[in-house]
């Protein structure tokens, strides 16, 4: 398989830095090809704007996404772009690794998405969902937060947390064409023990070895909705 | 009333930013106070590191929270980060206007809860939900989007557009202890005519002008769980 890591974490010695490093290794070991894009390490600039653009379809009036469009088509998007989507399509799996800041993404990796996920090759028109541009590879999450598992879940004062990942696990992995795995989360991480880390780190790795084994998690197919996206089957 | 608004678009002629201008005004003219940060405008950075401490809890290793304690004890925060908590901290209701990018704040915006939400004023310890650093004060989101309204909602292809809403609605402004009024969303914004635009600016301007009559959103009250949060009542 060909490996793209996604890392962002400011503390380079950070737990949530060394599952970069664990992936990376353990992959390689695998016989996986890998490249990594460490967002803090390359000082990756996330904020959307019109500077990502060398030739503007109007350049009086930007709409972001179509300018993404242009700049796909034309090749003149900005070099960070075209190297991290250079990455992306040559993956078969993109693995993001990250502290939940907010129940989302840091803001880095916000920004990575805003900006690589380009309108024209990623996503836009009807390429969305299971005819999104990424379709055909899969991505896994290992993401790690203070919170403890209990404070999640039906019962738990956050509600679950998958509901808190929808944003990024359905409307941008899946609405890209990403084949999603289920999240690996390290709960509580800053306050856990040592002993707790060394299993945490373990399970990890067996789910990084064992990743060609995972089912992905379901999300919308456009088959299930006319061309306007009204559903067809009211009762699914 | 004061009020802080808190606009982040990459285009001053968009749609959006009309409705960040409209907020001023409108407030203005019902002579509130009002200060804004355009986070465009201002070149707002928005990655959370260790560059935006002063001075170091603990400066070989960066937990990011912690040292965000420790700057706000010392007042030793960067300067950015001291003014955006000065305008926070002064204002009754905050209203935040941006473009949704992938269900989600655009990446300055995320950078500028990553960065301005410090622990230790804003949350930490049991500071969190209604007894949040933020209590007593007043949120409202006005947002614009491309997707169409019938996309979203139980038979929506994405789903409710409050499940999308739930990182940033729940778990950052609810989370902070604000009260959260329902979000006014611009749906469709960049492709509809421009009579449904003139329509949709005076349904915000309306909103605006009632804005004291809203009546926030419920979420979790920390009363209803224990010292561990574990609930206290499984069948609420």
């Amino acid at each position: 398989m060909k490996i793209f890591v996604v890392h962002a974490h400011p503390e380079p010695k950070s737990f949530c830095t060394a599952m970069k490093s664990a992936a990376v290794e353990t992959f390689e070991r695998q016989g996986h090809e890998v490249q990594v894009s460490d967002l803090y390490a390359m000082g990756f600039q996330p904020v959307a704007s019109q500077a990502d653009f060398g030739d503007r379809a109007n350049p009086d009036y930007c709409v972001y996404a179509l300018e993404q469009r242009h700049g796909a088509t034309t090749g003149t998007l900005s070099a960070d772009i075209r190297a991290e989507l250079d990455k992306l399509f040559w993956c078969d799996l993109v693995v993001f690794v990250f502290p939940l800041f907010w129940y989302s993404t840091p803001a880095i990796l916000k920004g990575w998405i805003d900006r690589v996920f380009v309108s024209g090759r990623v996503y836009g028109g009807k390429r969305f969902y299971d005819r999104g541009g990424l379709a055909g590879r899969r991505a896994l999450v290992g993401l790690t937060l203070g919170g403890q598992e209990h404070m999640f879940g039906p019962q738990g004062i956050h509600g679950p947390i998958e509901d808190m990942l929808k944003p990024f696990l359905q409307g941008t992995l899946a609405y890209a064409g990403l084949q999603v795995l289920p999240p690996f989360i390290g709960w509580h991480v800053p306050y856990v023990t040592d002993e707790a880390r060394h299993q945490l780190m373990a399970a990890w790795e067996h789910r990084l070895r064992s990743v060609q084994d995972d089912v992905p998690l379901r999300f919308p197919s456009l088959a299930d909705y006319d061309d306007q996206l009204h559903p067809l089957n009211v009762a699914m």
